[in-house]
């Protein structure tokens, strides 16, 4: 009989709050069952490309990964925020292992082709390496992956942490009953922007249409149920959408709050 | 019977220099036997603390790792460095999986005392994880690690590189006979600072007590070679001190053109 793993993806909201954060982790360290943890990486490579006069170039509300900025981002996602959360991890008593997906060839990306925008350093995931990432589950450690990726031929690309989570749930669904959760600062996807208590409890294909249609998901949204859905055609149990700090009460009642994304 | 376990670690001057570095890594890629790779920071920290507007201070030539100095060390040593290393391995065949002391909980320091000085967040190291490394060298991995530890409570500290090779080896030296390899840019010890063909093939500690008294033993050095006699009193095979560019060539000959450390 498979196991059940739990692939969970924390955004940039919760990354940026130190004591949203540290609440997180530790509610996350509890989790008894084989678990990933896939972070996003908040402002601060922002910040920091602002310090160190890197300008950051938008297309469409999305960064342009120049070699400057691919530089900070490796900084940022793979070393600072990386380890302090393997660290937090540790000090919860869970044996974290910190990785980007050059390591141990756990995630292969293809550039993006520069055509007919050039994202520059971007990488869209090629191939997930389940058997080293099954490896590192198997002597126990837990994993924690930051958004960067590479292409084999010692590049290292920027990838969207939503994709990554995503990638790794559906490969590891060979092996795994996997349950993929994003965790953000909201409480789900919500059928109005300004009712914070307006979550839809469950998002159907048909459901997806049609609140599409009625312009109630928004565009940053539309990318995520995609990938959710995606996601669930592909094997992964279920995906849901919720707010970071009901996760752990989530797994205590096995009652989610958020939205649970769902084939029917 | 044992296995054997090279651990090698390569200096900052390397680091700075990409072609040196592709070319080391490219050699090191291709030793057969188990293996681990330690690697100092380079001049890419200051760099960027410059850039940042960070200043460093410095106390008897060693850094003072204030909290910002931390970040930085954090982001370049496990981000920057740490990756492109990896990503560089993996394209020449290798699958290494980057390291901080805090992954895996791999290695615990303890906070140097701030009396006499206070050099900010500096570890000593405490205790290697020989288990968890172990597993990551059973089940094929080959682990690279950047001179950052924790210390268990979730505080990263900044730890010196020799040291962690060191203490690393000495660790391993249970399970495996270990080899460890300081690799730098000159050939070895010389017994003449101007004469870059003047290396010393073999210091023991009678030896090393002469040098010393001839003042032929520089101060950078006496801790490199302190740390290896000890290394080898507490069970490391053989020490060597070499030019990276060699350290290939020596396994193929077996002949080592660099200083070696032996006890007698």
């Amino acid at each position: 009989m498979k196991r059940n793993l739990h692939i969970v993806k924390i955004g940039g909201n919760i990354i940026d709050n130190p004591e949203k954060l540290s609440g997180f982790l530790k509610d996350f360290s509890k989790i008894k069952e084989p678990k990933i943890l896939v972070h996003g990486g908040g402002k601060i490579a922002t910040d920091i490309a602002e310090k160190m006069g890197i300008k950051q170039k938008m297309i469409d509300g999305r960064r342009v990964t120049d070699s400057d900025t691919l530089r900070i981002i490796s900084m940022v996602y793979a070393g600072l925020i990386n380890k302090n959360i393997v660290a937090e991890l540790s000090a919860n008593g869970n044996s974290a292992l910190g990785l980007s997906g050059v390591d141990a060839d756990s995630i292969l990306a293809t550039r993006r082709p520069t055509n007919p925008i050039d994202f520059g350093f971007v990488g869209d995931v090629h191939k997930v390496n389940g058997e080293s990432i099954n490896k590192i589950l198997d002597i126990g450690f837990v994993p924690v992956f930051c958004a960067i990726t590479h292409d084999g031929k010692g590049q290292l690309l920027n990838t969207n942490a939503d994709t990554i989570a995503n990638a790794i749930s559906t490969e590891m669904s060979e092996n795994y009953n996997c349950f993929l959760y994003y965790c953000f600062e909201k409480k789900g996807v919500l059928e109005n922007i300004e009712d914070d208590n307006s979550v839809i409890s469950k998002i159907t294909p048909n459901d997806y249409e049609t609140l599409k249609q009625e312009g109630k998901i928004f565009q940053g949204m539309i990318p995520k149920i995609d990938n959710a859905f995606s996601a669930i055609k592909k094997g992964v149990k279920a995906v849901y959408i919720m707010r970071a700090e009901e996760l752990y009460s989530s797994f205590l009642t096995k009652k989610y709050n958020g939205t649970k994304i769902s084939e029917y």
